[in-house]
């Protein structure tokens, strides 16, 4: 085990510098922070890479140790300098990033999928992904320029929840088109004459809902090869929903039949 | 019209104070950031005390001028120091601070509302309002020790809704009591044996729906006293919803006949 107590130890550094895209993309490595996150890796047997801990919580769990040969203890100080929390638990681990760039195979058509459509804020798109968790669905798929789903604030919002389901990156277009080769309903969610209310969605056991940008909605290509649009009827005066409210709402419909 | 160009201008120190609960409180006043805030309170028959906008946005809106005697043009810079926004529209108001200290009232024992219970995410309690509105909600009651309803940031989350349906911050024990005074069902959302799933539930035109904390949930004081428990079925491995989609969920289950 090794001890570390200054932010300018280049071992530090490189766990600060995981928080950028960039250096996670280069590396294959992300962050996790807090008990709650290592040990769903842990039991999700996801190899953890290296193991950091203040020196009272790794004395405090001993059976760690087993986890990793790469064990580092640190101050309270390095910990907050690396995770960006105020209050850290102070245990962390460095974990693999999956490979997010996954093109559809049979085995992926099956299930409810949610499609993230250029959804730009970290927190919408983890609380997105863990309520897709909480529905029973098979996976999510964000496109590109969306918030980036191994970020940190998209990884404090999932909760874990990408150890739960399949979690890629991809091209939603190709997605829409393989879905539709075994006959999988589409749902967009754009409102328009043709939509539907979300009430009247029955679907079966594999479908796809496609979730669109904050403020401008989904892409018109992506709107374009829906099966079916729907809406969430508004009784009052507000104009939209949040949506990661809207995706909540209409998850917990479309979960019936899973 | 007066002009103001220093951040050590009285009335600009007086507008970043607003940003207090405090200075709220002492003045009866609070802020509106940006165009859609501050034509919804337009729309809304309420009156505007001071009318704050950069020489752009002034000049382009002359019809502004005819809605208080006080109007004031400030800089960019200004704007960005009393409203805490990154790239603000240009245009702010104050207005009066709505009385929210409510008794139940028998006018106020219908519809649906929605009790939220120490809810501590000031965007937490500002989604869930902006959701009870599109829900066709009648009120939100917010307990004590809750985000303040009149911080920026809730206002924020908002977006106008309190200007759409009644707000206000009270004793949610005394609400409960008079709601059953009128046989309306009070209903919790704790986790228990005799908890019933949400879809379930048939109200009718008047009921309240409570959510508890974030960590917490509600208080057992609160819990005592409901009609029924609802529960979310959850399907993955998810331990939890976020608390604002888990009020979505349920406000538009609940909403079937209102």
């Amino acid at each position: 085990m090794e001890k570390l107590t200054s932010i300018h130890n280049q071992h530090v550094k490189n766990w600060k510098k995981l928080q950028t895209k960039k250096y996670r993309r280069q590396t294959g490595m992300y962050l996790l922070d807090g008990w709650h996150l290592v040990n769903e890796a842990v039991q999700s047997g996801v190899q953890i890479l290296q193991l950091i801990g203040t020196s009272e919580q790794l004395a405090a769990h001993p059976d760690l140790n087993s986890l990793t040969d790469e064990v580092y203890e640190v101050t309270e100080e390095v910990m907050q300098h690396i995770t960006d929390t105020v209050t850290p638990q102070g245990i962390a681990a460095v974990v693999p990033l999956p490979d997010a760039h996954k093109v559809p195979d049979m085995e992926s058509l099956h299930g409810g999928w949610l499609f993230l459509d250029r959804v730009q804020d970290p927190g919408n798109v983890g609380t997105m992904v863990r309520t897709a968790d909480a529905a029973g669905f098979a996976g999510v798929v964000v496109s590109h320029r969306s918030a980036d789903i191994f970020s940190p604030k998209v990884i404090r919002s999932m909760q874990g929840s990408q150890f739960h389901l399949k979690l890629y990156e991809g091209d939603l277009a190709k997605w829409i088109e393989d879905f539709k080769t075994v006959n999988a309903p589409i749902y967009g969610t754009q409102l328009n004459p043709q939509a539907k209310s979300f009430r009247d969605a029955e679907p079966g056991k594999t479908f796809a809902l496609i979730m669109g940008n904050e403020g401008q909605g989904m892409s018109d290509q992506l709107l374009s090869q829906t099966t079916a649009n729907l809406y969430i009827p508004m009784r009052g005066q507000a104009e939209s929903l949040n949506v990661a409210v809207s995706a909540g709402i209409l998850m917990f419909q479309l979960n019936k039949n899973l």
